[in-house]
């Protein structure tokens, strides 16, 4: 047991003040863990686009004084009461989902969206308590997404937690936490495609390529890559990603480009964007008889999805998934173990390292769209 | 060999010469059957809603003079060129799609919209030489979807053709033709529900009670009724449909009605109706996670289906079928066994039944509601 078991511990956090104004270190006072939550000392974090989203809070709710961060690794510093399957010194990634393991969703083989630990953008506090693990001289400050990772220790329920092999690199699985799962999971868990098969991918950004690196492991021939920005198709070839389309370059609708250039339509096609007109053509760009497409982007609320029903007819299938349809603790480890094996290539997501204390640069390269990802090493 | 073999036969058929007006009992002549074709003795026909839309011609192409009629069974008279698969004396169905077994779809084990002889409904020809096989006095008569049963001999292209046990009574099978088999395999290939789980059906006609058989021969726990109709809950009983909701008497979206007395949704949903709010309601009611709605019922052509993209990424499933997934040819002749070896209630379909001579009367059952399917025989 180490000393700092049931103490509260001080270390540094990068705290959001205000939205849009850079994070500030601050010394932290994390509470010890409640009952089913674990402490976790973080190693490595990265930053992904909904890290960003919350941080500016234009759509979204304004939440602060709070603590950033929800794709990271870690070893295990402390147990509350109750938690049986972590222990003290377990190598593990937070996730901003989780695995109750009583609920329907938990016990269904197909479904990821646990009623108790789905993802809540909104809250800002504990479960058990609905209070804050986190103050600063006694002044409580926020979490996110039940991870808060951008902090040197953060207090995460145990089924946002996912054990994973202590030999795995944390600098480099720690990016298995949230966007590549939700791309890849998407392509290998939901759109399934067969070898020899053709996918298209809308949008090239980390989920996107995450989604392109699953249909080549799933040994698709041809995967067709779709974004509006033509900057992202150099650096989308070493994803495999073999043709490449940008809807702005031809005067008719995105779909009717892929189905000529496919014989009527691709086998597969998954969503990466957010955006409802490429959500509708990732659709309508799918295969009669057999098409599958996936909705992966996180839409404008007030968006709407519209279609001839006579493509569902024409036996077009639509669905959407949520982190890839991975149950985090369930499933991870497998993908961890899928990384260990070689069997991903995680480096090429890996596009930039900094300190902790220089997180705000990792802001910058995300902004100016030259990151995929980058690490944010916590020990300097 | 028949005497008729390569001849033109002389018979009966009911022509409907123009939109909305009483089928003629005229006599006919058909031609011999050419290239891939074969000519059946009609001995059972039934009348399909499809039938009174073209005959209505209201938001359809008007194609007159026309021999209606896709829902039949009978026995091969004489084949064509290049007919291996059947010989005269064997007991068919035939069916207003097709299976050409060289195409891409035909080689999909998941589609059954073969390229050559999908549904066509616009076209009155056979595909070999466009030309029809029907005349009065060397005036042509149109074809309709390729098989027009309405008469006591008829064309068909070999691929529209499927070949059954020939003890199979026909005056019961022949709803395998259409409607039974696009409902029940709906649910039985697409939506398949598991042992004990909630089914909702929308729309409670012929196509929707055979979608609800074959929720109760999956062993579902519950079968929800959806009907803006009340009259129709009564028979529907019959069908293992176990519950009722009419849309018209809540003041909040049937959805939200089927997602409070099934905690959350139902698991399958078949949408039978046709209409486009149905269409979104039988979507929408689903349960996240894991739900599957299966779109069956053919829109308006100009409705739009619309929902919010978040019900995707909820993990919602939306399909849609085409003829019940089935393959005419390679399929039909299972589900026949199916009805053999009493898996299937068919009886319950049939509640009226006529002589040829009085075919209107069928159109007059259909019209008013009364009927589910009416049989006409074809011998007086
Ligand atoms: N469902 C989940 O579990 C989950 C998890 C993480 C991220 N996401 C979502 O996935 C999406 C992608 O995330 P990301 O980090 O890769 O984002 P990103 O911004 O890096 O990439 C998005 C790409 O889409 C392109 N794009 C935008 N509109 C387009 C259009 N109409 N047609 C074609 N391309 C278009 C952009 O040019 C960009 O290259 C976001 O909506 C994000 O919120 C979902
Ligand atoms: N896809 C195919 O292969 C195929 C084959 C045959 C028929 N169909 C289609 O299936 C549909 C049903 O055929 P049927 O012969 O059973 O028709 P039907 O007219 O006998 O039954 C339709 C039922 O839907 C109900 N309904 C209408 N609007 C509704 C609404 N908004 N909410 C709830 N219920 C509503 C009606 O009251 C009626 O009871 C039709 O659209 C038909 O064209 C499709
Ligand atoms: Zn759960
Ligand atoms: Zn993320
Ligand atoms: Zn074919
Ligand atoms: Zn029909």
């Amino acid at each position: 047991m180490s000393s700092t078991t049931g103490q509260v511990i001080r270390c540094r956090a990068a705290v959001a003040w205000e939205a849009g104004k850079p994070l500030v270190m601050e010394e932290v006072e994390v509470a010890p863990p409640q009952k089913m939550e674990v402490r976790i000392k973080i190693l490595y974090t990265s930053l992904c686009h909904t890290d960003v989203y919350f941080w500016e809070a234009k759509g979204q709710n304004p939440v602060f004084p709070r603590i950033l961060g929800h794709e990271a690794g870690g070893i295990v510093e402390s147990v509350g009461e109750e938690v049986t399957d972590l222990a003290p010194g377990d190598h593990v990634l937070p996730v901003f989902t989780g695995e109750c393991k009583q609920c329907r969703h938990c016990k269904s083989e197909e479904s990821n969206m646990c009623d108790l630990l789905r993802i809540n953008t909104d809250r800002g506090v504990m479960i058990h308590d609905q209070k804050s693990r986190f103050s600063i001289n006694g002044k409580p400050i926020f979490h996110f997404l039940g991870t808060s990772t951008f902090s040197e220790y953060t207090v995460v329920h145990v089924g946002c937690v996912a054990k994973i092999n202590p030999l795995a690199p944390l600098d480099k699985v720690c990016v298995l936490s949230c966007g590549f799962s939700t791309g890849f999971g998407a392509t290998v868990n939901v759109a399934k495609p067969t070898k020899g098969s053709t996918v298209a991918v809308f949008g090239l950004g980390a989920v996107g390529l995450a989604a392109a690196e699953g249909a080549r492991v799933s040994g698709a021939s041809r995967i067709i890559g779709v974004d509006i920005n033509s900057s992202r198709f150099e650096q989308a070839k070493k994803f495999g990603v073999t043709e490449f389309v940008n809807p702005k370059d031809h005067n008719k609708p995105v779909q009717e480009v892929i189905a000529e250039i496919t014989d009527g339509g691709v086998d597969k096609s998954i969503e990466c964007t957010g955006n409802i007109n490429a959500m509708i053509s990732a659709f309508e760009c799918v295969h009669d008889g057999w098409g599958v497409a996936v909705l992966v982007g996180v839409p404008h609320k007030d968006s709407v999805f519209k279609t001839h029903p006579v493509n569902f007819l024409n036996e077009k299938t639509l669905k959407g998934t949520f982190f890839g349809n991975y149950k985090p603790c369930s499933d991870l480890p497998s993908v961890v173990e899928k990384y260990m094996n070689k069997e991903l290539e995680l480096e090429k997501f890996i596009t930039h390292e900094v300190a902790f204390s220089e997180i705000n640069k990792a802001f910058e390269y995300m902004l100016n769209g030259e990151s995929l990802r980058c690490i944010i090493r916590m020990e300097e």
